[in-house]
């Protein structure tokens, strides 16, 4: 069975990862080492400085994951800072943003990036995306971050208001690893 | 007479340190190579990393800067993002979200930080700050970024009401450079 680490702080993201996997002959290993996040306007770019950073430290094959909340009307933004401003403004903090054109464009699309590396390749990137858009309040007690005020496009409840399993049939971070998991049965 | 390398692709910048230096014995010099800015909490940490991959591409001494307006009731946002912040959602997106809040705290900071750095020693940082708060509307025409929106403690206008040499007086990068030029001369 190989081994592949999983270099992340966020237990949840893991046994994500590992359930997912159960039916690959891959053995999942967490590995919590860090590494620099840049400034930058994607997550790919993200992912790849990280990979770049990690390929020098690891001989074994491994994969990290980015994700976050993209706004049109604010072209892009959190973005990549999607976790540092939910921490600072929240969620009524983008609330506040729409006022004054509530009958504007309120589209936006949660992005999950997994990025995979094994030595002597390119990294290889895998996204997943679930547009919607953001509520006019906050709906909702489940789920995390800017759950209460998203609502993809196929349904009519914000994230917040569905539990694990119906979250997941829209979800990004769902869609990302399914395709990393494609790819790897095939490699 | 001594050169020393200013990393930076403003030109904006380089010909302040250029003007303050000018009776320096120091050739100042821009190079426009770029490097990567990491998230973090505070702007010693992207100066820091910064630093960390230059002096492996350069020989001799340099110097960098990075600054951001802190805004106390949001923990610090837009800090270190503040260019991202502002070219999304502007003056009038940081305005938004002291809505429903009129009488709190309204403080907040300007910081630059210089970091100075020669092969084998450790960098130097100079942190320069500017204490006041964000107004309750856009004024004035002139400077740049957040401008319009902050009112230095000492001052009754905002930064936008001012000419350059009268917001000199209280500039957060004005004060880090100096600090910077004071190390210089005793070097």
């Amino acid at each position: 069975m190989k081994s592949l680490y999983f270099i992340t702080s966020n237990v949840g993201k893991y046994n994500e990862a590992k359930q997912s996997f159960s039916d690959l002959d891959i053995n999942i290993v967490q590995k919590n080492i860090g590494y620099p996040e840049i400034q930058a306007d994607s997550l790919e770019e993200v992912a790849f400085y990280g990979i770049d950073y990690l390929k020098n430290k690891l001989k074994e094959p491994f994969i990290i994951e980015d994700a976050g909340l993209f706004i049109d009307a604010f072209d892009g933004f959190p973005g990549v800072y999607s976790k540092y401003v939910f921490q600072r403004i929240g969620c009524l903090g983008i609330l506040k943003l729409f006022k004054d054109f509530e009958d504007e464009d309120r589209k936006a699309a949660f992005k999950s990036v997994y990025a995979y590396y094994e030595p002597k390749t390119k990294p290889f990137v895998f996204i997943g995306e679930c547009q919607g858009e953001i509520s006019k309040k906050m709906v909702g007690k489940q789920g995390f971050g800017y759950d209460p005020i998203f609502i993809p496009n196929e349904g009519t409840k914000t994230f917040a208001q569905m539990d694990i399993i119906e979250k997941n049939k829209y979800s990004h971070r769902g869609k990302s690893l399914e395709k990393l998991k494609v790819f790897l049965k095939n490699r």
